[in-house]
């Protein structure tokens, strides 16, 4: 190991001490600023330091700073004629999109803007990256898979299309992460898990050294520092949490994956590590779309006799539903994976379902149970996911690409 | 003029329009989220929307981020092997640091974080900047005057002390225009007049042409944008203001001329465009510093009979000062630059005088005024002092200094 890759390590190790050490103090300063929900989840009513997640993002961005000399300052002492001004660049952008999209989703936590305004945040916070990814690198072409060759040749050049191929990304992975959220430690928990195994991927990348190991090490170096401080965010936003991450947190991390992936050039394998985000999506198309009523808040029930939480459901009239809400319901339903009351209500005339979640999901196939079991599950399920990742990367893979 | 100068041109044009669209629809907002203020020196008792200069940085980093593609998209394509990928690190570093500015200053105007944190800031947000000019430039020499050269030479490297000099200048910048505040228009109007003072010097610069303008033109990059969101922010904080700009703004005006002037290599020229403000913290000194107590707020006080404000002032124990607070009230009273009472009170123990600030001191010696008035001739004031900062910096310069 070199030795700015030990002065990481002890960067990530103080990022995680000073993180822990600083969310319990701002507590209070939350708190009086506004910021602050109640947990719904709970029957006691406490007020939950909210948006929480810019500590983090603070804290790993000194860290970041610290870093860079270490990063760089001896291959300048070394080189000075040859100093990588492109990987700093490469750097330097990481940093300035999480930077923004911190202040966006802070913004967003504090000021509560609308929906499609939401959408728009991790798009602006993007543009640096990819008019960087633009100006320098600018390259487009993607290998197509052996079975694919006869017809389209060995590569394809995207041009254009890559770079809204690059927004997408950024715009789904900051997303996928809020949208599979609303119980205590799940956000953390699942990005934690994230982080983890693409850092293995990266490692196992490094260790078999047949590709030039640049774009790991980037990865390795945002990752570190990363862990640390969302480690000691997870310790407080465990069950019972003590603070809420908010859409900052959810946000940060997103952006934080999405720029490895794109700028480390592996946004593919990376897709492959949220494969609970992507179930969570397509389950939650049908209310994120509209074409089943979505009510604001599509947490559990909490269960104040049992202290279990419950599927939350909603409920409308099955007479206002159009042709691609009733077959959405009756697909779900037939494949087990959605409970379906139909005529309910005094002139029966409405049908009730479970919110399209993936926790949901989980409450309808495993029955009510307490929330920090719920957590557990799907943490278990992402990392089940992340074995299966490794197994499409490594051997699958080889059926379709040269390796 | 070059392509990419008109389309920022445009560009900023559209930082202005944008600007200005936004600010009111932002308005209830603001309100909603708690983050308002009461107009203190006026008699409605209205909340005003406060930390609004956060839209303006959000709009301004945009604008930044539309025109590097233009900056540097030409020269990718002309000159694919030798990129200016320096170039483009002084862009995203000086983006980086404005936005990690807008994110602590804003996190400060929500957590009203304490006085001690505060001056912590801009020293965090320049990070990046010292960092990244420790791995590419690290030219920390300085040319001497032409009397001292035969003491210590021709220049004189400064090492690592050349490094708390700019951790220093963004340190005074951000928090001069902080405390040269608290009447209507006057932060806003005081960055607008040194920026366009600044502007007026580079494009002096490069019109003269005898060093290469690069850095000349970073700022001016820089500066035509952020003047558009400014002219638009200053619209709406003009007396009588319905915005207020929030520790935000002047965080992040604070920091972009400093980023300006230390990346760009000029920043002792550009300290003499802050002339006004240094005189505020010369000024301020024996309250910032506790010699005579300060209150928590300096403002000037409002009349509502005549719709004046007057100075405001600050009464304490004749015996409590110390002998550094004995000594700057007699100082400044020998000067007739500041108004004091003794013997006041019941007992004829207290001593009263104005606080120590321009605003102060301007009522002083002009006496009441209309709020709009004080804050016309601050400003005419900053626009004298920028005309004594060319003359100091062309004819007196090459007394002391080769030209």
């Amino acid at each position: 190991m070199t030795t700015d890759l030990w002065c990481l390590i002890l960067l990530s190790i103080g990022a995680y001490l000073i993180t822990s050490r600083i969310i319990p103090r701002f507590r209070d300063v939350f708190i009086r600023a506004n910021l602050f929900g109640i947990d719904l989840c709970k029957s006691t009513g406490a007020e939950v330091p909210e948006a929480v997640g810019v500590l983090c993002g603070c804290v790993f961005l000194v860290c970041m700073f610290l870093f860079i000399p270490a990063r760089f300052g001896q291959e300048f002492i070394r080189q000075k004629e040859s100093f990588p001004h492109h990987e700093l660049v490469e750097y330097i952008t990481a940093l300035l999109g999480v930077t923004c999209i911190l202040l966006l989703g802070f913004a967003d936590d504090v000021l509560d803007v609308p929906w499609r305004v939401k959408l728009l945040l991790p798009a602006i916070a993007a543009l640096p990256m990819l008019l960087v990814y633009y100006a320098t690198f600018d390259i487009t072409f993607v290998v197509v898979p052996k079975p694919l060759r006869p017809f389209v040749g060995q590569s394809i050049d995207l041009g254009w299309l890559y770079y809204m191929y690059m927004m997408m990304v950024v715009v789904f992975s900051t997303n996928a992460i809020n949208i599979l959220a609303g119980i205590n430690g799940l956000e953390c928990g699942q990005t934690v898990v994230i982080a983890l195994s693409v850092l293995s991927y990266n490692c196992f990348e490094i260790y078999m050294g047949e590709v030039p190991s640049h774009a790991h090490y980037f990865s390795v170096h945002l990752l570190l520092p990363f862990i640390g401080t969302s480690a000691a965010l997870l310790r407080y936003n465990w069950y019972p949490a003590q603070v809420f991450v908010g859409d900052t947190y959810c946000y940060f991390s997103g952006m934080l994956f999405a720029t490895i992936g794109i700028l480390g050039h592996f946004s593919k394998t990376l897709l492959l590590f949220f494969i609970p985000q992507v179930i969570n999506f397509v389950y939650s198309v049908p209310q994120i779309f509209h074409f089943v009523p979505c009510p604001r808040h599509r947490l559990p029930r909490y269960n104040k006799l049992t202290n279990n939480i419950e599927m939350s459901t909603v409920r409308f009239k099955q007479k206002d539903l159009k042709f691609l809400g009733r077959a959405s319901i009756g697909i779900l339903e037939s494949m087990g994976l959605l409970s379906v009351q139909r005529n309910v209500g005094e002139n029966r005339e409405y049908t009730e379902c479970n919110n399209f979640t993936l926790v949901n999901l989980i409450l309808k196939l495993f029955g009510p149970m307490h929330e920090r079991s719920t957590t557990i599950i799907i943490l278990l399920i992402q990392i089940l996911c992340s074995c299966a990742a490794f197994a499409i990367r490594y051997p699958l893979a080889r059926l379709f690409y040269d390796v």
